[in-house]
């Protein structure tokens, strides 16, 4: 404990007169929080506080605060973050990645690198659940769905999923539900699959029931029985290269339906999934330009056959029409998302890999279908030269059927070792499949050189320095193939403009230019959505990840080669740990929606062990997220909703009766704490109480974990297992949309449930300390999941330490509650606590203005755009509802700026109301305004341009005009369309 | 001879059937180059070519094409940079940098670092003589000039000047302008000024006659005789912190003029020069946030009081306003500029160091007053500690007054020696001041450890681990001061809002963003500048620059520890070499005006090491930049006209009768070569031979080498001499205004006279192989200049390869022939070589059509904004043209998007011609047009909003808007406003 925090800021403020309580230390903590200590006291005074820790008292209950400051060491500077940061990176090795599995060297084009992953326009956006100042990321998630249809041979893609694995599991879970019929068949994997799918696959399958078979199809055949689906992989996990045409007819004849998990860059070669006649392809997007980043995040990808897009996990976009009519972009389909569905949920997938399926969409651009098939064509005559040069040694092939991987069957047991061993000598990685096999993967990385040094260490009998016939063949362009030519692909793909246009580097730096400046994210004004929690991602967090020491990791590389990764994850989780009170963390879940996943499972896991195998109900309020109750499905678990009062508490009566209702079978209650109503519940220790006494365990969602930090911890006040987002309150960027990592946090009963991190070929080399006692199924694909962002909230919470992040906890407070009482004379504040504060956000109700006035709180989002702001949270937890939450990031001068804009709007309404405007003559209705309609000729509005366009002076000069006027949203989904229209689309008429 | 280009490339094109000569080959080059094959076909065809050699050879006089390709490696591909990048990087060894002598190891806030001096959106930009498109970079070095002024006193600062060195010398040349008086009086240096300086000066000084004499005043006081000024340090080299208010008290009474080089940390807690009574002060602004990389380039400042505006070197921002009376910001006095004024110009200092004078100015904006303080009262405590654990040991120091640096002088001979050594064991470098002094700084890096490291390696007299008392003095705060309490700053300084509105790191990001939004840059538009080459800066060039181990290194750091550095400089510099033809490149210049500079003393040392004393003429033609004349005079020589012919080429009769008017008095000839006329003159060998013929040399002005490089050698056809422009052909970014970097080329007899690298404390530590035979004075502080920028051309050079320059030159000319046709018959190209072609750029005149219409050159600059381009070359080398560089990196689109701009903008002029529209009704008077007028309520105009706003389609919905009107130049320069205006200013009336 080397925190010099003066104890004084915890528990009930006491008259000591230490420092004020939760003042802004010195360092980074203030770069991070916005308001300065003057502006706090002006906050505090519109609130009638005289301090920080008086409001800090008013607001939380002390029945929940936490006794001491927590346990971390003494805050870093920036410079003294980014020396710990480059100590840790010294601790990793870069080698030649020649594992593969999934998982290959790529060169991240550094026009893309610089201007998408280092740049805070594309990194700091929020999710486009608000088309019309979303247009440039939509366009670039349009061209990832059309790319990947197009590679895929399928007719609609997705963007996108968390990782290879659970993307065959959502495979599953869509051919079960859409496959009604045959819903109860068996499911049957061929064996050559990727290790770490399988094992992704038993865990998911195990908890909701489907049977599901590993068959060596290429062998045994299709099993007897009722066969719901067929999941093949090509190549397979040995490299080979099948054709799986006539297994895939005898499959869908015998009504089954057909995934195939399929690499990206060999499509371009290879007859794709579609043309062979599967249903679905899956697959990882990583090897184009994203780099390996220790094993994520990657965006993974589902396409599918026209028929099942409605049945799409994931984020889906599409193209509707704005206003004026024009082309415009949105995200179709959201009415299937699980926020909505909640318990019919099919998939609990929320976050996506925006940011990533933009760097590879990028990517797809820059090369375009030439450029990628050149790439491939590389890739496999270098494959070609190293198979050649294996079998002129004699080497036994696993497969003479290949694309970019070769495994070769050894004679005697310890020789892998020793070719592993004489590789590595060589710098390079190769795959030990297992104790006979050595695999080797081909990437565009892979040079002439790295052939050579790979037939070295397999002995070939010849001398590099000759000129090897394998090097010199490799750089050389060969016709021949070493898959069956009837696999070779013929038909185009990519044959839209975007993919042939873009080929320069100042070309591809003005189009990521141009596609950024259609879109506001947190590099130009405050994103104050309830529930997201989008603070600041500070640059020092930003850079470590593109360092290659970071970034060049293979997930599946020896143990001693990410000592320097597996020190930062353990000290990460053990600030995690330190942070909520638990007993342990596991950073491997790739989103909040895993997370709650991996907790339920240990949960489930839990109970089982315990005998309790009828514990099976999940008790969820009515005001939770709704991804919990789908969370719970997937976990195996029943909803059963409990009440929520008035004022957004939890009915304890309700509780009472839903636990005597199922005596025995109470698994779990899940709460959100705070609530999502935003308010402090004083009650939560008594409904843990009360549930542990059912048996039951408590699961609170961690992501109001922006009003707990410092002040109080779910694993102190009663909770037995919290997922985190560590995007939203530790500071890894929303990406537009993901990356997300919500590691798992749990009480010391439940730490042998945690996902294992033997996962893939890391066998026990990927484990951490606590690996042994991590006995639960892993969820993702990689040991530690989406590591490459992790060093993100590794210095924030080094950078912040006890006492600042405890500040910025109480600043959040401050702001919310700045913001409720500023408004409230505009818009009443629907729910608050005990003295009538509010946590972190507040819900603002518009209900009754919009009885009044028909103006919606959509309209009211859509109209902040002209005043150049981002949408709170709409219509949730509440139709009808605005909801924002400033965090402690944003300034006095940017909160009062958005509470000018609201009282500003309000006076719209006011128009509205008193038969000033029609409602659908308003402003407000038209809004947003781009600037080709306010600077039109034409103008027939019912209000001037001035107050259409600058409804504020502060706009005038830095005005963010949107691209499209309001998006009709119902359109685009009646008539989907899910790949790049023609550029004809949008000319002008 | 590595390169694989087929000798067809080469000379007048053969029939051998080889493939297409100056294709652009696959890799970087491709990136780089911005037609595709197809479009360059298209381009040829209107050009009326089958191929791109037919054009070069028509274009191209055979008698001036090299004979043999480019003489480099193979290109490297991206990766392959990168990681020989790497290889350099890590034999430089990064030490903590204690050695001080004018550069000190500093914080650069990370969001500066990203959004600053990582963003294309402000590196990528040009010169902001184009006010209403520079709004932004204007008021960040506005910024920089209120807190320079403030800082030092004075009243007026400019932004910015390349070295301190060199910022001394125009400060010396300042004295003497202003001093008429006293104009050929003695300029006194006091002695404890940095090495460096006194050697630049001496350099300067000498080359035009000035004497300067070195005075240790404090010990001698002024000498007698006339004085025409003093320069000053504070703190000294020494470190001494010295109250010179007596001093400069008596030399004003003398009549001269005092200049004071200070040091702007020191200034928030020591009397600023201003107060003390000094008339000018200059110095660097590095430690403000920027690196020391190894060198350069950082912004130096000159400020000045009151009455000595229109003297000052360099760039001014001053605040005008626009046609709508908005305040707005503009370069003030430009009519002072070398480019217009010519052979009476006083300095020859045309790019500044833009770039880097925004991140200290940023730095300033981030820290405010309080923390600029605070830094400064951390290093001054630091030093304290140093000093007492130093006395306490007994040892002796130089000065007992100091601010940062405390130097000690040593009993016995070899004990530096040993000290230097344990120190650097320690990983701290010191400064080793002589054979018996060393030299300590103290920076904001600087921590107790580091305090106590150095106390370690003097034998202090205690165990660091118990806690010594220099190591725990040195964190708190302690009101004593080691300089005289007279001497203690009392005024205020940065007091305007701006200095104190920016404090998270939330703020900085978005301030940074807003401004980089109001200006127009390379990664939004094509930037079409005759002679200023805006080609593509590429994402991998810029990579490696901020490497703390190229960042991170002293320039007098020993020479070992940058062995990487000077390895990297060494292959520049011969790869410079092969590419002009010369025997030999120093890139010491940090600017093309300080390669013209010391290209034309390298001929005067000749003449005068050969006893041709008397050859004191330097020929210009008449077409020529203005730089090259004023740094002629710089260099000590007359300059005496040469008329060019109606075509732009020089005129043969008037070049023989001037070498006939002056026999043996012909110094030397400056062409531009093609000239700045964009024509390739066929005679040029003859013009070189008349020249040699008559005793002089032949230097030829790099600025256009970009329709050379790979085609023709000036070192081959006759020059003897070149300075090149790193930031034109070989593209470092022009940074919104420099940093620039312009190497001077020679031919084997004037090797001798190239600037000796042997500057400030580098000793024959800094010299490279060559350094022996450099014997020159040093043009600026370090050895290497602008180093830190030297990995943009390295990794150009690299990745390009002969055939990718070749390929890139060849495509210069294409665009540029290209526009000259297709405008052909809208406006007129000016000037065409023999065969009705132009060089890399062409020249539109407008002339006629203003006489028609009273529409300006200037107006259609001004109206391309609204079309959003950046605007060509306005007036030079002739009013009433514009010159029109399209470089190699734009694409056809792009090139096409350009020249329809231009024709709407002729059909405009048309309407004005036609009598539809009075000039002064037009739009192209009202350009551009914000956005804010466009859409305002009120709008009388002769045309409509459409057409002001959106007079092609495709602006309609990724459309730039200026952010102010037309500014009004002339009343900025009448009514001199240099410092940032009161936020009420802008306020809307």
């Amino acid at each position: 404990m080397t925190s010099s925090t003066s104890s004084s800021t915890f528990g009930p403020t006491t008259d000591d007169g230490a420092q004020p309580a939760f003042s802004v230390p010195a360092g980074f903590a203030s770069r991070h929080i916005g308001p300065t200590s003057e502006a706090a006291a002006t906050m505090l005074a519109a609130l009638g506080h005289d301090s920080l820790a008086e409001l800090v008292d008013a607001a939380v209950p002390g029945s929940i605060r936490q006794s001491a400051p927590l346990d971390l060491p003494a805050a870093l500077s920036e410079a003294e973050a980014l020396e710990a940061l480059r100590g840790y990176a010294r601790r990793n090795t870069v080698m030649t990645q020649m594992i593969g599995q999934g998982f290959s060297g790529t060169h991240t084009p550094q026009v893309i690198l610089r201007n998408v992953l280092e740049n805070p326009g594309w990194y700091t956006a929020y999710t486009p659940y608000q088309p019309e100042i979303s247009q440039g990321r939509l366009e670039a998630l349009l061209n990832f769905q059309t790319m990947v249809a197009d590679l895929t041979g399928l007719d609609i893609a997705n963007a996108s999923l968390l990782d290879e694995a659970s993307a065959v599991a959502e495979a599953i879970l869509l051919m079960r539900r859409a496959n009604k019929k045959k819903a109860q068949g068996t499911v049957v994997l061929d064996a050559d699959i990727f290790p770490q799918t399988r094992q992704v696959v038993a865990g998911r399958a195990k908890a909701v029931g489907i049977d599901v078979q590993i068959v060596d199809l290429a062998t045994e055949g299709l099993p007897e029985g009722e066969l719901c689906g067929v999941v093949l992989q090509q190549p397979g996990d040995s490299g080979a290269v099948v054709d799986h045409s006539a297994l895939i007819s005898e499959a869908k004849e015998r009504g089954a339906m057909v995934t195939v998990a399929a690499d990206l860059l060999s499509l371009t070669l290879i007859t794709p999934p579609g043309e062979q006649g599967a249903d679905i392809a899956v697959g990882s997007s990583q090897r184009f330009g994203v780099p390996l980043f220790f094993g994520g995040p990657h965006a993974a990808y589902m396409a599918v056959r026209s028929g099942l897009q409605r049945q799409l996990p994931g984020r889906l976009v599409g193209v509707s029409h704005d206003a004026e009519g024009r082309p415009a972009y949105r995200l179709a389909l959201q009415t299937r998302e699980q926020h909505i569905r909640r318990e019919k949920a099919t998939s609990n997938i929320c976050t996506a890999q925006a940011l990533l399926a933009v760097a590879a969409s990028m990517y797809g651009v820059y090369h375009g279908p030439e450029g990628l098939t050149r790439i491939a064509e590389r890739v496999h005559g270098h494959a070609c030269a190293l198979a050649a040069g294996l079998k002129a040694g004699r080497r036994r092939l696993v497969s003479e059927s290949f694309f970019d991987t070769v495994q070769v069957r050894l004679d005697l047991d310890a020789e892998a070792e020793h070719i592993l061993f004489a590789a590595e000598e060589g710098g390079i990685n190769l795959r030990r499949v297992d104790e006979t096999t050595v695999g080797i993967s081909v990437d565009e990385t892979t040079t002439a050189e790295h052939v050579d040094a790979v037939l070295r260490a397999f002995g070939a009998p010849f001398e590099a320095s000759e000129g090897t016939p394998a090097g010199s063949a490799a750089d050389s362009r060969d016709d021949r193939t070493a898959f069956p030519e009837s696999l070779r692909r013929t038909s185009e793909f990519m044959t839209h403009p975007i993919f042939h246009e873009v080929r320069s580097e100042t070309q591809m730096m003005r189009y990521l230019r141009k596609l950024a400046d259609r879109d506001l994210a947190l590099d130009r004004t405050m994103i104050p959505l309830g529930s997201c929690t989008m603070k600041l991602n500070a640059a020092t967090e930003m850079e470590a990840i593109s360092w290659p020491e970071f970034a060049g990791i293979h997930p599946y590389a020896p143990a001693e080669q990410a000592a320097g990764w597996r020190a930062l994850i353990e000290d990460l989780e053990a600030k995690l740990t330190a942070v909520t009170g638990y007993a342990a963390v596991s950073i491997q879940p790739n989103a909040g929606s895993q997370g709650e996943y991996a907790g339920l499972l240990a949960i489930h896991q839990y109970h089982l062990a315990h005998g309790d195998a009828d514990r099976d109900i999940c008790l969820i309020p009515a005001s939770a997220h709704g991804t919990n109750a789908s969370s719970a499905v997937l976990a195996g678990l029943q909803v059963a909703v409990v009440a929520t009062a008035e004022d957004g508490t939890i009915e304890m009566a309700d509780l009472q009766a839903k636990t005597a209702q199922y005596p025995d079978r109470i698994a779990a209650i899940m709460l959100t704490y705070p609530s999502t109503h935003g308010v402090y519940e004083a009650e939560v220790r008594e409904v843990c109480r009360i549930v542990h006494e059912a048996g039951g365990q408590v699961y609170v969602d961690g992501a109001n974990l922006n009003a707990l930090v410092g002040l109080a911890q779910p694993g102190e006040f009663g909770g037995d297992v919290s997922h985190l987002n560590l995007h939203k309150t530790f500071c890894i960027p929303h990406g537009g949309g993901g990356p997300g990592v919500g590691p798992v946090a749990v009480a010391e009963h439940l730490k042998p449930f945690l996902p294992s991190t033997a996962v893939g070929g890391a066998g026990e080399n990927g484990a951490g300390t606590d690996a042994v006692s991590r006995g639960g199924a892993p969820v993702t694909s990689t040991p530690y999941g989406s590591a490459g962002v992790l060093p993100i909230s590794w210095a924030y919470l080094a950078m912040m330490g006890a006492e600042g992040l405890t500040s910025a906890t109480a600043h959040a407070l401050l702001g919310a509650n700045y913001i409720a009482r500023r408004l409230s004379g505009h818009f009443p504040t629907l729910y608050t606590g005990e003295g009538g504060l509010v946590a972190h956000e507040c819900i603002l109700d518009l209900r009754e203005l919009t009885k009044l006035s028909g103006i919606t709180a959509e309209d009211v989002c859509k109209r902040l755009i002209d005043y150049g702001f981002h949408a709170p949270t709409l219509a949730f937890p509440v139709n009808g509802t605005l909801m924002v939450e400033p965090t402690e990031s944003e300034d006095l001068v940017e909160i009062d700026r958005f509470i000018e804009a609201m009282i500003a709007v309000r006076a719209e309404i006011q128009q509205v109301i008193d038969g000033e405007l029609e409602a659908a003559d308003s402003p407000l209705r038209h809004a947003p305004h781009p600037a080709a309609v306010v600077a039109s000729d034409e103008w027939d509005r019912a209000y001037s341009r001035q107050q259409g366009a600058f409804p504020v002076s502060g706009v005038l000069q830095d005005k963010y005009f949107p691209p499209v006027s309001r998006i009709d949203g119902a359109h685009g989904d009646r008539n989907l369309v899910c790949s790049c229209p023609p550029p004809e689309a949008f000319e002008i008429r």
